[in-house]
């Protein structure tokens, strides 16, 4: 394996702002002037078992400038997670296309794919220098600040969140129940309470890190409509009772025998039809929380730039088996940096959100804003409520 | 009644520019010197009611000027429909405070309201001028060539379908269903098709005005779904069968007696998944149809400004028993103007969506983006799709 060549994967749910990482790292091998050819594999895992690369090389530069405003990812993704069998053909593919640097964009999973690919390469001997480069809306990733694709998802929970409120509150006929992305991790949801700052409106969250006692809920929930203000609650996908019983049971089970994800918002707003005689509606905008560009954090599109780049740079500077990491201090204004973490460190490591940051069980505390305000992009909208 | 003031109410649900036309008529109003006090009604007809007014005459110019960002009702709305018995005590608070110019900003319900009250005052011998502003995101107002608040809504649901297709094609391991608002107008629905021409997923396309045969729905789904591109079905929350029963029948009634709205989407991913044994999921932004300011149409914001400037304009210089009514040109290039158009004709009325733009069932003809895609605002995302 000479490696002289570049590849370049997508693994699992795409961001607002992957691509912008993709735009990174191909301008800047550009501008270094690397040398091989630059290939992408067409639906991540998929693309390099098949063999079938996208060569993107000659892509004109308004092309791939056009990354920074395409939501999902321009090369493909899946959800395979490759097998002890799956690692000698990801070695014939990377020797058959001459790759000399292999970047793999993802979370947890990738990450540990990566830290695979980087130990089989140094086994045999290779030429092959491995970075992963982090993205994922769930932010669950260990040893960065945050991780690319939360800002914009943190952004759009928050102020999506905020029109509903207002909406909400304008025309107060129901409780506006919001579902949010983050299976296990809390950190988009809890974004979503910034909703309660930005308009006059009172606003419950719930994370699925906190079990969740329906009794409860409803209790709150009736509690606070009865003031008459209107009322958003915003609930994860992921909720689940004091058992660890997801709330949404939908009974369904789909073609692989998996139960329907989602759902939660319906359910709650449900109980408090049937419960409390308070109509409701259940909104869930689902897979556009991760790709919608009006909402874009301008922090977090530059940061998933950068990391696509920091990524490049380390690896024609002969570093390997490292993930891109991002540094940030808030103080006295907010800055980031890319450093380099070990990925043998980082694979299937998991960020939770701190449950301190949670108070009475729906309310989302002062010291989780500290953290993701300055990622989401800083300029936030200023409502007129004249009501 | 002396009629020196003015009164402004809002009626139904929100858009994201009706605070556009409260915008344009209090600037007008200052603008022109009118003397009197500007009042708005606290939560619509609500307000109007109970004699329970805002006084906007002293709110601050920047204040006013942040209406343009502000989506829901600023100065709160209503869906309280007026009866006989309650038209004596809307005089009255018209009376008590001293109004001369009433405008009323909504859609059918709010000029059938508008056009009593000016008949009303007309019998009474009152000085009062009464100008319906339209407003409603459905785009079933007659006598207009589209109504405010509508373009905002058709680029949200045509930009938010890109994005969910993007995602959908990018990473096709299910079918997305998207459900838009309109329970019995096609016209947003609609928009979403525009996602088939901003990308390269397949998109089918179900409006509320025609019965759907699900045997076909699931047929046509399996069909483009086995060509391997992704598949985003984009329904109406209203969709009936041939028998007129809505297609989303969850069997549970809130406390008023009223079956649950919404629920289609979920309802044929329940179907493919059931039926098709593919895998699917359902996404449902809801309210965000109307509510999202950073996918508002400048042309929408524009013309609602102008809606309710023009409404000032016009009672001021005498005029009453009308609807602003916005006259549009597509060629050379789009331009629009507002007129007026008698209430008496306008109420209760509605445009429904012509159905000869709509092609086998589940595909939007070139005729119905001619007329709307200048309403959506010109600038249309241009994405890289590399894959």
């Amino acid at each position: 394996m000479s490696g002289k060549n570049i590849l370049i994967a997508h693994g699992g749910g795409p961001t607002a702002v992957i691509n912008c990482s993709l735009q990174g790292a191909v301008e800047t091998a550009r501008a270094l002037g690397a040398g091989g050819r630059i290939y992408a594999a067409r639906f991540g895992a998929e693309g390099i078992l098949a063999g079938d690369l996208i060569d993107l090389t000659n892509v004109p530069a308004d092309t791939i400038a056009r990354l920074a405003d395409t939501p999902a990812s321009a090369i493909g993704s899946c959800r395979r997670k490759l097998t002890d069998a799956d690692y000698p053909t990801v070695l014939q593919t990377l020797e058959r296309f001459d790759v000399g640097c292999f970047f793999y964009n993802g979370g947890n999973d990738s990450m540990d794919t990566c830290h695979k690919v980087s130990q089989l390469a140094k086994q045999e001997g290779l030429d092959l220098r491995v970075i992963g480069i982090p993205k994922t809306m769930d932010n669950d990733l260990v040893l960065t600040d945050h991780c690319p694709g939360f800002g914009s998802a943190a952004r759009y929970a928050a102020i999506s969140a905020s029109e509903l409120a207002l909406d909400a509150s304008a025309l107060p006929i129901h409780v506006v129940v919001m579902e949010l992305m983050g299976r296990n991790a809390g950190w988009v949801t809890a974004a979503s309470a910034l909703a309660a700052r930005l308009t006059n409106c009172p606003v419950l969250t719930y994370l699925p890190e906190l079990p969740v006692d329906e009794d409860k809920m409803l209790a709150d929930i009736e509690s606070v409509w009865a003031k008459g203000k209107g009322l958003l609650v915003t609930v994860s996908e992921g909720l689940r009772d004091s058992a660890g019983k997801p709330l949404a049971d939908t009974g369904i089970v789909d073609g692989f025998g998996h139960t329907i994800p989602g759902g939660t918002a319906q359910h709650v707003t449900d109980a408090i039809i049937q419960k409390l005689g308070i109509k409701s509606r259940a909104e869930k905008p689902g897979l556009l929380g991760r790709a919608s560009i009006p909402y874009v954090s301008q922090v977090d599109r530059t940061e998933a730039y950068d990391a696509g780049s920091a990524a490049v740079y380390a690896a024609l500077s002969g570093r390997s088996g490292s993930m891109v990491s991002i540094q940030a201090d808030r103080e006295p204004v907010y800055a980031s940096r890319m450093e380099l973490a070990p990925l043998a460190d980082v694979a299937n490591a998991e960020k939770k959100f701190p449950l301190e940051w949670v108070e009475d069980g729906c309310r989302i505390a002062d010291a989780f804003f500290d953290y993701a305000l300055p990622l989401m992009g800083g300029d936030l909208p200023q409502y007129a409520i004249l009501r």
